[in-house]
This record gives structure tokens, C-alpha cells and sequence, in this order.
């Protein structure tokens, strides 16, 4: 049971655009396709995905108005065009729908990843085709059409990386479309947002990838052991590291450089803490533990999360 | 508001035990103080804490029956003992009060690790007094004697760990307590806990306490930034690197072994991950972040959380 999107946000009189296509049918673009007719921020919502099983599921959801059967189709006389495909795939598919982009659409997307997109996209876009690249930092452990729900980006951050020049009135108008979906939208450039994202999710993502493939190799504790006693804290990491692989392979592989620079630091800082274990060194353990609590108190300060207390606990 | 521990759990009509010292009033110690006291497995219920103003403020919130000026006071004619400070400072309580431990009583404590416990304590024990080491799988990122609820126990594992030849009735009396608090118990041997608890627990803890420190020193990207957009992944790790610097200090200083072998593993194996990164090797970065998901599902299946859906989240 979702929540009902009319319950969070209001249903517009007035659509933003005519026609919104969505290329893509996952986690993202279904919810973009939930809120987005619920809302009324499109007048016609065209999907389409290059899997013909998810085409037909998502037609069996009732997801938009239409499932195109080509990315062509569904993009032809669109108004905003959002690729919600792994980052690695923008560049091949922006090269396929080209020509069909109508003057002054404005071309989005919702990658994790926004320089490697901009620099695969761009090159390809006719005059007078906008480009707005946006990035929603939300996601649940689900894929799939299935997965998709109308409130998904609900008080979330939705990052635009417009490139230099961009037309003021594209930004606003695909500001408008995130903000009627509930998001909260912040505007930066595309490196930067790469920086921050390396930092914030690229590597806790990796960093939890990694753990929990060291704990399935152990031979001396079985997996229902691991499995068993996750609650340790072992837990909160392996639902990162559910997340779906093919997006994540793209993510690591179109940043990084950010991602390599994040890894090295967090390789040396670990080598510190790791030697302090070794000599017994309580009191450099102690000095670090302590100023990691400043970071968290703020992250609950800004209502990014509530403290953890007993009502808050799943389990 | 807490969850009352009789919606939980019967109120025994008779005591486990006519006398329970909890020694260290912290978030373990003072939920113990309540679920015992609310379900009578206790007759009576004596608390200490070496710190004068945690013993005044467990007066105020009227934690047990009595807060006792010394730890030998505690302890005085107690037929279970559960000690509820840094794994550390075991052995120096259990030396302080040793020779006022009565014939027949069971020696316990709440340490996540075992084997530095064991080692510590059994030596002060006297003759005929039991040792049962208990490691409550259970903590919130909150410390001190506000943070308990009697509820924290319930439906988490707890571990005994007691050494060979402990008389099986100071087991099965001890298991009674827990279960009694709602808690699952397994035994197994202090080595072993050791092992698991390192990967499941100890591993996380130390990385994300990592990562956090890792975040804090960038300077490319500022702290807001970092706390802004902590939902794509960080935040996850900060609740962990909340924890109580000194709890984990002295896992970390008394698991030394097995946390060393398991960071080396860790960090071997990101090192694969680092390399596919560099050289763009996609197919081993996708290999593994699909095997991940397995593990995934096994803790989802068993139970120990509900698969993440919109029901679910939080923000």
C-alpha cells in the first residue's frame, strides 16, 4: 500500500508539460510515473523500456498513459525527456533519440553520476534542445516497475547540474516538476555534485559491497551465523549493499576519479585506526570515536533523521 | 514513551532471582534495571555505578529497588550479578567485589567480547560462585541511564558464553532472565562468539566509524554538504559511529585478534574492488555487487528485518 501522492502534495489544475517521456522503466522511473499522473504534472506520460517482460508489466500497472514500443516513439513531441537508465547507457540511448527532439524540450535524467552524463549526452542533442541533468538522492533496496511508488521523492534532495548557458526558464520549469513531486531541489555543478555524491553514497555503497562479501568468503563463521547475528550492525550495511548491480557498476565506473580519491583516503585513515588496534592505542581509538558523533548529531539536527529510540526501532 | 514490558512479555508470579546487581547504569544496565522490575524476575533489584551523578539520576527515575553507594554494597548477598560496564573495566570490578560474592551466585556481565572477559574475571571468582557470560545483541545509538527501556531486549539474540564444566543449572537460570526479557538465547564458546561478533559487529562498527572521519576531513566538500546529502548511503553509517566511544574502544582493544584478521580480509578485498575501479573492469565489480544480494535475502527471510518498503521509511 502506497501513500497517495494527493495526500502529500497538491494535484495541479494546470499540467507543467504537454508530454513527459520517460525512458527507463525501474525504481525511478516508475515512481517519476506514479507522481507525476497523480499530480497532474503531465498531460500525457509516455514510458518505454528496451525490455519488452517490462513493457508489459508496466502496462499491466498502468503506469502513464502509454508504453511506447521504441524510445523514438516515446519521445517524439515530448516536452521534458527524463533517462532513467544506468548511467552508463544515457550517452547510446541520447544517441538514438536525437533526432526526434523536438526544439526547446528539455532533456533530464535521474543519474547518480552527472559529468560522465553530461559529456555522453551533450555531444548529441540537436539546437535548441535544453539539457538539465538531475540526479534525486532517493532509493529504496527495490527494482523494477514494481518497485516504484508515488512518494518516493517526498522531502528528498533532487540535485540539478545544468551545464553553463542553460536556458533559466528550462531550469525552472524542471525545478517544478521535482518540487511538484515533493523533492527539494539544490543546484550545482556537475563536478562538484560528483565530489559530494563520491562521498555521501558512491563510497558507503562500496565500502558496503565490500564488507559484506568479506563476511559470505569466511569459512570459520557460516553464513546463518553472519546472517543471524546481523543485528550487530552488520545489518544496516547489507541493505546498501542490495542495491541494484548494474546501476552501481555504471556509478563506479563513470566517477572515478572521485571515487578513487574518496577510496584512498579512507584506505589511509583506516591504516591509522588499524595500527591503533594493533599497539593498543585506546587513546587515538577513543579521540576518533568521539568527534564521529558531531557529524551525526547534525545529520539528526537537520531532520535528515530522527534520533534512533525505542518507537523508531523496526525490530 | 516506552513500549510496557507486560504487552510483552508475562509478569512472573515468582522471582527468577530474590536479588539482581546491575553493576554500570548505561543503556544495557538500566533497561535490564526496568524489564526486570516490570516482570518481577527479580524480588529485588540493586543498581551501582562508580559515577555519583548516574547513581543520582537512576534515584530520580527510580531504576531497581536501590541504588547502592558501592559496588560491594551491590553485590552483597546478590544471586546474579551482571556487570554492565566497558569491557575493560571488567576485570577490575569483578576483583572489587569478589570477596563479597556469596556461595552460589552467578557471575555475569553484557560484554561484546567474551574471551577478554572470561579472561579477566574468572580469576577473581571464588569457589562456588558461576560464571555465565551473557552478550545481549541488542544497543540503540543512544548511552547513559535516560537511554533504557525494558523493551530493548526483546525478540535479540543473546549470547552465553560459559566456559566449559559451568554447572548447567546457573545456565538454565541465566537463559530464564533473558528469555524473560523477551531476549533469543544461544550458547556457544567465547572464541567463537569472538569470531562472528568481529564480523558482524566489531568489522562495521570500526568501518563506518571510518568513513565518517574519512567524510569530516574533506575540505573540497563542506560538512553541510556532507550532512545534507548523507541519505544516499552515509547516513546508514554515522547511526553506528554514534555509538559510545568507550564501549567500543575496549571491543576494539579486547577483540584484537579477530578484528585484525578480519580488517585484513576487508581490506584485501577492497583492494579487488579498487583495482576493477581503476581499470574499468565492470564484469568483476558487477560479479560482486550481485553475490551481495544473497545475503541480503537471508536476513530479510530469517526475519531479522523487513525487506524495505515505503511502509517502512522512515523519511
Amino acid at each position: 500500500m502506497t501513500t497517495p501522492a494527493e495526500s502529500f502534495a497538491p494535484r495541479r489544475a494546470e499540467p507543467i508539460f504537454a508530454r513527459l517521456a520517460i525512458i527507463g522503466i525501474g525504481l525511478i522511473g516508475s515512481s517519476i510515473a506514479h507522481a507525476a499522473k497523480d499530480l497532474n504534472l503531465a498531460g500525457r506520460i509516455v514510458l518505454f523500456d528496451r525490455d519488452e517482460a517490462v513493457r508489459a508489466r508496466a502496462r499491466e500497472l498502468g503506469l502513464g498513459h502509454e508504453i511506447a514500443e521504441t524510445a523514438r516513439d516515446a519521445v517524439r513531441d515530448a516536452d521534458h525527456i527524463i533517462l532513467c537508465v544506468p548511467v552508463g547507457a544515457c550517452g547510446a540511448v541520447a544517441a538514438e533519440i536525437a533526432s526526434e527532439l523536438k526544439p526547446g524540450a528539455i532533456m533530464s535524467d535521474v543519474g547518480s553520476v552527472k559529468n560522465a552524463v553530461v559529456e555522453a549526452v551533450a555531444p548529441h542533442l540537436p539546437e535548441g534542445v535544453h539539457f538539465v541533468p538531475a540526479h534525486p538522492v532517493a532509493g529504496t533496496e527495490n527494482s523494477g516497475p514494481d518497485a516504484g511508488f508515488p512518494s518516493l521523492f517526498l522531502n528528498r534532495w533532487c540535485i540539478l547540474t545544468p551545464p553553463e548557458g542553460t536556458d533559466e526558464a528550462a531550469i525552472a520549469r524542471t525545478r517544478q516538476l521535482w518540487e511538484g513531486m515533493g523533492a527539494i531541489v539544490e543546484i550545482m555543478t556537475a563536478p562538484h555534485h560528483d565530489l559530494v555524491l563520491a562521498v555521501t553514497s558512491h563510497l558507503p555503497h562500496l565500502i558496503a559491497y565490500n564488507i559484506v562479501g568479506t563476511a559470505e568468503d569466511l569459512a570459520a563463521v557460516t553464513q546463518s551465523e553472519v546472517i543471524k547475528f546481523s543485528a550487530g550492525g552488520f545489518r544496516d550495511f547489507t541493505r546498501i549493499a542490495a542495491s541494484d548491480p548494474t546501476m552501481w557498476r555504471d556509478v563506479f565506473l563513470h566517477n572515478k576519479d572521485a571515487v578513487l580519491e574518496m577510496l584512498g583516503r579512507f584506505s589511509e585513515d583506516l591504516s591509522v585506526l588499524t595500527r591503533a588496534i594493533r599497539y593498543g592505542d585506546g587513546e587515538t581509538l577513543h579521540k576518533h570515536f568521539t568527534r564521529t558523533r558531531a557529524i551525526r548529531r547534525g545529520i539528526v539536527a537537520l531532520g535528515q533523521e530522527k534520533p534512533e529510540t525505542e518507537k523508531l526501532r523496526k525490530d
